[in-house]
């Protein structure tokens, strides 16, 4: 069984854990939300694509959702002395990501390349590709704030300007293997994402949708209980849809591409007219991320055939 | 009274420190070899200006003679998981002097200008001129493996390679300001630094030899006893001369420059027909700087009348 899942950070990176322990090594593709990479301090940083890899390589920070376990800020206190920009944290461990891949980039190795070259360092046996190796890049429309980049939204503004509108900038061209790995595969898993600043960057690349709409796709709802488990979702769905944020407002805004939904026991009913399965989404523990991926597995199977 | 310092690394800025306490605010200038700079992981390093500028700020490694005191190294740990090149040693804090230089060169701003920028945030209130804008390099012409640029001699091969010649690369562009500190001095004080690698430089660069031999200059050897205090000085003099390392050679090296020397008690005799202070010229506290540079300014005053 060959399984593609699509992943933004933190919630998709957790997923992603559960799903290649419970696969075959060799059987997962994630394909990564690149929208949110952004230049800082004269950095590519890859927010969504570190969270995955650090999170795969068993180094991910449990609680805080980014970064490394164990992690130091001895550089960022050196930044703010110097007067610097400190509004991004950078971590110590962390920097050595971006000095690598920024490297790499500047001398002209690609983001899949080099992303294959860390992953392979840090002994992760699953495939992850970033969604494109040109510039695609999330931009937010505000009200209030004109439009920001992505990470200056939602880090340095706190995702506090209400949301008009998202559209990504750039050429909209898949990385090599992405469509491939979506045509070659079973089923596609969307992860419990935000869908319009991580899943939907992913379906804007040419070719993307319409290779996934040729393939049975599940999705798990990143809404409990109508609210976001981490992030701004919830207020986005209110302020691009006027609808209450719910399970079913996401199920909504995939419209015909998802065939069935996983959501949190109690949201049901939310979603009307693809197949539902109510399951604990929250995923706390390493224990739960294996345990969900196996549920949204069988529940595929079953589902989508 | 208005004093000009040429520096190499740890010893010079250790003179440099005791000369900026001995001195009024505003009365020295340090001019700072940068032909040892060098592009590391995307990153402009710049060795001697960093050991200044941390010696100055009082938050240099004492007894390392390079870096910060309480550097953490975690990101270079990273680095080497990811089988990284971690043969030059960046330090968590050092890396944010790196990341505020490089993203400043890379806009546009020049060396000068970030420099005192930086020393602005650190506190240090004398004046720290890099040698130059532009990139002047140090090329060591080995016997037996080519021609090396300084720190892939220096650090990555340890200085082993026997040096046949040093040349420099690149235009000869002192930076702004550096001809009107020396001519605007009292008299130059070249620091106990390699005269090959550190001071020469400063002095192949278009005016600054000529407008140095229009001023008293008194220099600190940086052999002492017949060995240098650190680093590869005792060797190349050896090498490049087929003399003995002694306080004489290195005052031979400067010939008509140079028009007094401070040499370690004991090697007085080695240095012919300029005047000679002997002195405790190794500084091993804080104290030792303060006391070295007041004899130095004592004995120049003195002697260069």
């Amino acid at each position: 069984m060959k399984v593609v899942a699509l992943s933004g950070g933190v919630g998709g990176a957790r997923l992603l854990d559960g799903l290649a322990r419970a696969l075959d090594p060799g059987a997962l593709t994630a394909i990564v939300n690149t929208g949110d990479d952004f230049v800082h301090l004269g950095l590519c940083v890859s927010p969504d694509l570190d969270t995955v890899m650090y999170t795969l390589a068993g180094l991910a920070h449990e609680e805080r959702g980014w970064g490394l376990a164990e992690e130091t800020f001895a550089g960022l206190g050196m930044i703010k002395r110097y007067q610097g920009p400190d509004w991004f944290a950078l971590g110590d461990r962390d920097l050595a990501t971006h000095l690598l891949r920024t490297e790499a980039l500047r001398s002209g190795v690609s983001l899949s390349s080099i992303t294959a070259r860390l992953c392979g360092a840090l002994g992760i046996a699953q495939r992850v590709l970033p969604m494109s190796d040109a510039p695609v890049r999330t931009m937010i429309e505000t009200t209030g704030e004109g439009t920001l980049p992505f990470q200056q939204w939602f880090v340095r503004r706190r995702a506090e300007p209400p949301v008009r509108a998202v559209r990504f900038e750039g050429e909209r061209v898949p990385a090599p293997g992405v469509v491939a790995a979506v045509d070659a595969c079973d089923f596609v898993v969307v992860g419990p994402s935000n869908p319009y600043v991580s899943v939907d960057p992913i379906l804007c690349l040419d070719g993307v949708r319409d290779a996934i709409a040729r393939k049975p796709v599940v999705a798990i709802s990143p809404i409990v209980g109508g609210a976001a488990i981490k992030g701004p979702l919830a207020s986005m769905i209110r302020e691009l849809t006027g609808q209450a944020a719910s399970a079913g407002a996401v199920a909504r805004h995939y419209g015909g591409l998802v065939r069935a939904m996983v959501v949190e026991r109690g949201d049901e009913e939310t979603v009307a007219s693809i197949p539902v399965l109510g399951a604990s989404t929250v995923m706390r523990s390493r224990d739960d991320r294996l345990r969900l991926a196996r549920e949204v597995l069988a529940f595929a199977a079953k589902a989508l055939s």
